[in-house]
């Protein structure tokens, strides 16, 4: 699935040139056609085990496995690396490399605005529209179907998948990947009302995406109603998140899948909001905060604290109330119990 | 609103041919325009009772029905059938096809690569994308603006419709089923931290789903890491759903509108997420179990289990632990007039 | 980011034809460059202070303030004006209009049906698909890679933009807004279960939306089973909102982002689902009634009525169960306490 299609050989190559040092303990010349997990792996596979415990503990039919340290266990050719994980990371980012790399150049079914700026070595594919203005940095990669609006400007090295839509005065930083159909700079939700009628605010403002941010699929990140909607610097988005206008997201915050973020909100560097989060509106959550899966908060979050349930409580705490809740039928019984025996004394008093 | 523009004559054949018996009372000629349910239908319309109590109940204004058994309480023409509902619905796959059918052919704005491998009768609309050695099946149909990336595989007699998006390495079964928007095959959200930054891990595997598999719209299934995110044999997932890495579903399962599964997570076969339900990373949920709408788990369901609530618990519990909260309030007050009793009664002793 | 790029008398031109009254404190020739909040505006931009209080609580550095009140506590030049807030709106709709302007015609990579009618001074942006029979109305503006399916039809003065999907059969009113994405039309979620598979049931309804309703990005509304699923006028419908088949909603409703609303709900009109709120399928919401952030209904919600909650309670009686939630722990030891009282009681007893 994964093809890899290369040696032993090569393959301790792509290793050693990532920076990790490593050694061969088998045939050089073994071809690995492609990668796969210890489990699932078959015998033309390169696959790893992350530590000794891991390689005791799994069997394998791999035709080649990157270890901590050589085994006779194995039957496989052996690549033999004190971080394994890390090895394998190498090599899985040459796959990844590989299978997605696109020929620089402008489709001919594109539509790119005379205005807009195309740097060097820039891969266009079919039916992608870029507007007026736009600024698209070099070799980024516009896969088909993209959309890039009028003055919104695409730093360099970044990748936007098929339908991915950046509406007008967008900025993306440098090396930012976004998913499929993902929508950057759509109207935020904001109307008043005027004689039982919702009267739009126009949504006038922008959204900054900082350097090496990911963003999944299906996300929408709504721009400003003024000033700007930002997401600091290697902030990665899952898929199917809502980010409201005006949220400000610190630096290497994670956002993961399905998470949604309120209006206003602001979020410190280096927190965590896990999957199916919420935070609403206005609130503030602090540097290195987690708000747990499925965890809504109202109020803000002090930096480091983490918090669970909604409403979001210290995780503690929370947790302690859901233990009881277990047991809250029988705390019922127990308190009725009580009652009428306590009813029972008031009459033979 | 739903063109039929068929006799009742005509209509008759449909629901035979389909292989249930059904008998005419009234004008074989009468024509029937659309279709529509028994309250809303008009003098044009065809409706369908799925039982005498339906029938007896419901004021329609119908032209023609089709009943369980003939009725002179109706004006309307009737078609008699045994079961009603499976008549009708044979009479709404014959519109469905009529209203969607796509003549075979490449549309002249599609981009098709040389080395792709289109099957017979395939339909590819304008703006359609099809990559480097990708295989179409025979009849699938590719609406506009679709895309397949490179080397995935499409069965035969597959829907995509417009904006979908299956990236590289893909496969999809036979008769799969998938609506507008709807990205398969982005990547899985895994990163590791170094020095305080989240480094990518590439997400290298891929995607397999089953035969007679349907997916909503806006639904996000990540590709594995390594090996595959499977989706078995006649799922059906509804819109807004996230599947996450690695994840793997049985077959026939149903993942209703917004509901999520985390990464790693096995699903059964024959189980049930209902709306909005949750399933943590690495979960396993057994074969025909059911998970309640707005649920989450976060431990392993047994099978045949039917849990309710977040934290999810069995759910004649959780319906007891809801019923208790409601009188929550009271239950302190109670308490509390307990506590001021014993501390008299100790004062007293 | 906003440019508006504008002299303080076309400004204050701008507010008055909009119907304020307003007059000029300062230099009339002063260049606004663009629009900004009061706390980050710069000296070439303008900005607005709602309030008195506002006004005299905020630093600003804004060369240009719409000001409910003229004063000397600002350098800036100031358009005095009794609403503030409404005059920098007409400017920011002035803002809106201009930099998102289509130039009417047909771009010559769209695919128009040649069945499909098209009102006077329509844009067809690049890549979009216009199927047969498809009504398009006076001035409607089709971003690109929109798609409008057969016999579908759009009001005048509608804006679909980039990604967005309507099926066919659908009608939109005049005046709706659609933002990047959306998909409206696709099949409701509606499967009968035969011999252990899951049997389609084709879903052959419509989905008519009417004047003045807006929609975000990520949406999916789908078709009815039979007849139609309904939007009122003047609903806006926030990002990544699910709207299942069958569902009716009145006037002026507000479906805030990450909303769900299951299938056959009926919602009224002037009512309120905060974000993440739910629906469950069948349930009926009444006139002004307001679902809370993140909560769930699962029964009718009268007219007026304020639930919050999982599943959702009349608001007051939940927030004081989440009191006593957070008081739970203690309540348990509380009652073990008395519980041992008690027992040690009958011991003496």
């Amino acid at each position: 699935m994964s093809r890899l299609d290369k040696t032993l050989d090569d393959v301790r190559g792509l290793i050693e040139a990532a920076g990790f040092p490593v050694a061969l303990h088998g045939d050089g010349a073994f071809r690995c056609r492609s990668v796969a997990s210890l489990e699932r792996a078959g015998a033309d596979q390169l696959a790893f085990a992350k530590d000794e415990r891991t390689l005791g503990s799994t069997e394998t039919r791999a035709g080649a496995v990157v270890v901590p340290s050589a085994t006779s266990r194995l039957a496989a050719h052996q690549l033999v690396c004190p971080d394994p994980f890390a090895a394998f990371v190498a090599v899985l980012r040459h796959i990844d490399r590989e299978r997605r790399a696109e020929a620089a150049g402008v489709h001919s079914t594109a539509v790119v605005a005379e205005s807009a700026s195309v740097g060097a070595d820039v891969s266009i594919g079919a039916g992608v529209t870029v507007r007026d203005e736009a600024e698209i940095g070099e070799r980024t990669v516009l896969h088909p179907n993209s959309y890039v609006g009028r003055r919104s400007r695409i730093g360099s090295d970044c990748v936007l998948f098929p339908g991915v839509v950046v509406m007008e005065d967008v900025t993306l930083g440098e090396r930012v990947t976004v998913h499929g159909g993902t929508v950057i700079g759509c109207d935020g939700y904001g109307y008043i009302q005027r004689e039982g009628r919702h009267v739009k605010i126009p949504q006038v403002g922008t959204v900054e995406i900082g350097d090496d941010v990911e963003i999944g699929s299906q996300v929408t990140i709504d721009r400003a109603a003024l000033d700007a909607t930002v997401i600091g610097r290697g902030c990665k988005i899952g898929d199917l998140v809502h980010i409201a206008h005006n949220v400000t997201i610190g630096e290497q915050t994670l956002v993961v899948p399905t998470a949604r973020i309120a209006g206003r909100a602001t979020i410190g560097s280096g927190a965590v909001l896990a999957g199916a989060a919420g935070v609403a509106d206005g609130v503030v959550v602090g540097d290195g905060a987690v708000i747990g899966g499925s965890s809504v908060t109202y109020r803000d979050v002090p930096a480091g604290a983490v918090v669970y349930g909604d409403p979001a409580r210290p995780k503690t705490h929370q947790l302690r109330i859901e233990a009881v809740l277990n047991r809250l039928p029988q705390l019922e019984r127990d308190l009725r119990r009580l009652l009428r025996r306590s009813a029972d004394r008031d009459e033979n008093d």
